[in-house]
C-alpha cells in the first residue's frame, strides 16, 4: 500500500473542479465543488445522526437508494438547513448539475456546509455550473478540496494505491471539518473515490464499520453537525474482479480505507477550530471495545483536558476525572496514565496515583505539535484510539461571531 | 418566604469560620472552612456520580450513615483525590476537627476541593484547627464562604426565612463552583443549614428530588468533578413539629429549598470560569420531563452556543443543532426559538425555520448580563430550565495552566 498524489482524482475515471460561484462574499474563497465519475459508481454513505438534518441529506438519501451515483455537487458558505424551501433547492442543485453533465438528477449526490437557517439562493450555483463542468479535470481535486472548506485552515486530501486481484487500485478523498465535529455520528464532509470494483452493499458495510473506528472517534467541540456525510464512490475502472464478502481482497480494501480515513481524522482534528496541537488518546486494558471507545472519547472531549493541553500542563488528574465520568464502570486503582510525543514519553500516574515526574520534561513533551495521552484502564484486552485537539483562545474568537 | 442575611449562619444554632491555614501559597486566600451546629443535626447529602471520587467523599458517606452530623470541615487548594493516603488524611481531618470541638470523628463531614492527585499534608490543618474553632461565630459565614472558593470570583451565600407549624424557620447556604461543573451528577460544593425540624430520610428525599431540578441542571464546562457534594444539616432548633411526608409543611420546606438552590445555581453559572454572562435555557412543549431536561442541558452545554452567546451572536441554527443531537426524538418543524433578556425578547425561529429579525435588536438583547434561550420543542406539556454561561477567552486562560 503506498501513498500517492491526486487526492479525490487519484482513482481512474474521476474528475473534479472547484470555483467561487458567489455564495460567499469573499471572492477569493471557492464555494462550489463537483466530483464526477466517468462511469456509474457503486456508492455508499453514512450520515449524521442529528435529528435536525440538512435538506441535502434528505435528497442524497433518495438519490443513493439504488446504490449508485455519478457525481457529487457540494457548496460551502450555507448549510441549506432549517429553510422552508431547502429540499427544493437541494433537488434543484442536483437537477441543474445533471443537466450540465447530461445525467439524470437521481445520479447526483448533494451536500452543503455553512451557516444554518439562511435561505440558499440557487442562482449563483445555476450560473456557475457551465464553468464548473467545463473545468472538470483530473487535476481538479485541489480546487474541489478548497471549495468545501469552511473554517478549515488547510486543504484536506489524501490518496493511496493498493493491489486487488493483481490489479492496481487507487483510493482518494477530500475532506472538510474543523468545528461542530463530534464522535458517534457520521462527522464532517468526506468524499472518497476509488476505482476498485466492489458492490454497493459490501461498500456500505465497509464504510459503516470503518466509521466506528475513524470518523466516529474524532471530536473538536462536542457539537454534532446537522450536515455531516461520508460518501464513497467505487467505479470499478481498476478492472479487478468484484470484491466478495469475507475475502482477502475485502480485507485489503478495508485496510486501505482505514489508512485513508485515519489520516483524514488526524488532519481534521489537527485543524480543529483554533487548535494549536493534535491530541490523540490511546486507551488500552478495557474490558470491552465499547468501554475503550467511550474512555478515549471522554478524554478527548473534556474541555478541561483540552485547555490543559493548550497550556502544556501535565494535569493528569483531569484525565482520571474524565475517565471517571465517561465510563459506567472504572476501578481508579488500576489506571495508568502517560503523556507522549515526538519528544518522548513520561509516566505521570500509576495505579490511580500520581508519580513523581519532572515538570520540565513534561513541558518538553507537551509542547510538541502532536501529543498523545495513553491510558491503561484495567486488565482487559480491548483498546481504542480517539483524536481531538486542544481548546484555545482562537476557538472562542472563531465561534464568537461566526455568522458575520 | 423572605430573603435574609447571614448565609450559612442564618439558621439558629449554626456557627462558622474560615481562615488561611497554608494549603494555598497565597496567604491572603482563606483555604479552610468549618461549619458547626450547636446540637446534632439531621443530615443528608448527594454526591458526584464520577467513578473516580475524592477520598473525603468516602469518609463523609461513612460518617453520615446514621443520618446525623454536627460539623463540616472543608479545605480548598487540594482535592485530596487519587492519593495513596487520601482516606487516611480525610479521616484525620475529621478526627482532628472532632478533637478540637469535643465531638466524635463520626459527627464530622469532610470535603476538599482543588487540584487532583497531589498529596494533602494534614499538618497545616492540624495547626490551624484551634484558631478555626476559636473564631467560630454567627458572623463567620462569609469567611467560610471565602475559604471554600477555588477559581470562583465571587463569594456565594444565600439565606431565607419561612414559616412551618407557626414557627419561623431559616435556611442558609454557602457554595463554591466555577469550573468542572456539569449536570446529572451532584455538582460543586454546597453546604446548606436549616433550623427546621425534619427527619433525615425525608431530608434526603427532599434534597435528592431538588437536585434533579437545580444542581443537576447547571453546566459550566461539561466536566463532572470528582469531589462534588451537596450537604444539608437540619438541627430542629426552630422548634417546629417534625415535618411529615406529603404534608403542607413538607411542600413549604421544599419550596424554600428550591428557592435557595436555584439562586445558588444561577450564582454558580454566572460565575462560571471566564463567564461574561449567565445563560439560561427554558424548554417548553416537551413530551416528557426527561426530554425537557435533556433539551435544556444540550443547549447550555454546547460549546458553539456558548461561544455565540459570548459574541452576542443570535446564531439560532446552533440551538436547533443542539436540540437535534441532544434529543432521541425531535420534530424540527415544531421548534420555536427566541432570545430574551432584561432588554426584551426577540423571536428568531418559528416551526423550525428562520424568522426575519433585526440583528441590531438581537445584539441589544444578547449583550445583557443575563440571557435566556427559550425553546418550544413541540406540543407537549413538560418544561425544564438549565443554567450555564458563555465560553470566553478567559476560560481558556484559567484552565490552560491551572496547577501552577
Amino acid at each position: 500500500m503506498k501513498i500517492i498524489s491526486g487526492g479525490v482524482c487519484a482513482a481512474k475515471g474521476f474528475r473534479a473542479a472547484g470555483l467561487h460561484c458567489g455564495i460567499r462574499r469573499n471572492k477569493s474563497k471557492k464555494d462550489l465543488a463537483l466530483i464526477v465519475s466517468d462511469v456509474p459508481a457503486q456508492t455508499a454513505a453514512v450520515y449524521t445522526t442529528n435529528k435536525v438534518q440538512g435538506a441535502p441529506i434528505a435528497v442524497t438519501r433518495r438519490h443513493l437508494a439504488d446504490g449508485t451515483a455519478r457525481a457529487v455537487i457540494c457548496n460551502s458558505g450555507n448549510a441549506n438547513t432549517c429553510n422552508a424551501d431547502g429540499e427544493h433547492v437541494a433537488a434543484q442543485m442536483c437537477q441543474l448539475t445533471g443537466n450540465a453533465l447530461g445525467l439524470k438528477s437521481g445520479d447526483i449526490a448533494v451536500a452543503s456546509t455553512g451557516v444554518i437557517g439562511q435561505p440558499l439562493d440557487v442562482t449563483p450555483i445555476a450560473n456557475a455550473l457551465p464553468d464548473l463542468v467545463k473545468t472538470l479535470s483530473q487535476q481538479g481535486g485541489e480546487d474541489a478540496a478548497e471549495a468545501i472548506m469552511t473554517t478549515d485552515t488547510t486543504r484536506k486530501e489524501y490518496a493511496l494505491e493498493f493491489k486487488l486481484d493483481g490489479k492496481i487500485c487507487r483510493m482518494g478523498a477530500i475532506a472538510k471539518g474543523s468545528g461542530m465535529v463530534h464522535p458517534n455520528m457520521a462527522t464532517m464532509l468526506i468524499f472518497i473515490t476509488t476505482d476498485a470494483n466492489i458492490p454497493s452493499p459490501l461498500l456500505q458495510k465497509a464504510l459503516r464499520e470503518d466509521c466506528e473506528e475513524s470518523f466516529h472517534m474524532v471530536s473538536v467541540d462536542g457539537d454534532t453537525s446537522t450536515n455531516d456525510m461520508v460518501l464513497i464512490m467505487a467505479n470499478a475502472m481498476a478492472g479487478n474482479a468484484p470484491i466478495a464478502a469475507d475475502s482477502e481482497d475485502y480485507r485489503t480494501f478495508c485496510a486501505a480505507l482505514r489508512k485513508l480515513t485515519v489520516n483524514l481524522c488526524r488532519e481534521i482534528a489537527r485543524d480543529g477550530e483554533g487548535a494549536s496541537r493534535l491530541l490523540t488518546c490511546n486507551v488500552t486494558g478495557a474490558a470491552s471495545l465499547s468501554a475503550a471507545r467511550q474512555a478515549a472519547k471522554a478524554v478527548i472531549c473534556s474541555s478541561l483536558i483540552k485547555t490543559a493541553i493548550f497550556g502544556a500542563d501535565a494535569n493528569w488528574g483531569r484525565v482520571l476525572c474524565a475517565l471517571g465520568y465517561g465510563l459506567a464502570e472504572l476501578d481508579p486503582d488500576r489506571v495508568d496514565v502517560s503523556f507522549s510525543s515526538a519528544a518522548g514519553e513520561i509516566a505521570v500516574c500509576k495505579n490511580g496515583q500520581g508519580l513523581a515526574f519532572s515538570e520540565e520534561r513534561a513541558k518538553e513533551i507537551l509542547t510538541q505539535d502532536e501529543v498523545t495521552i495513553n491510558a491503561k484502564i484495567g486488565g482487559g484486552t480491548h483498546c481504542a484510539t480517539a483524536w481531538g485537539c486542544d481548546l484555545s483562545y482562537e476557538y472562542v474568537r472563531i465561534n464568537g461571531d461566526y455568522r458575520t
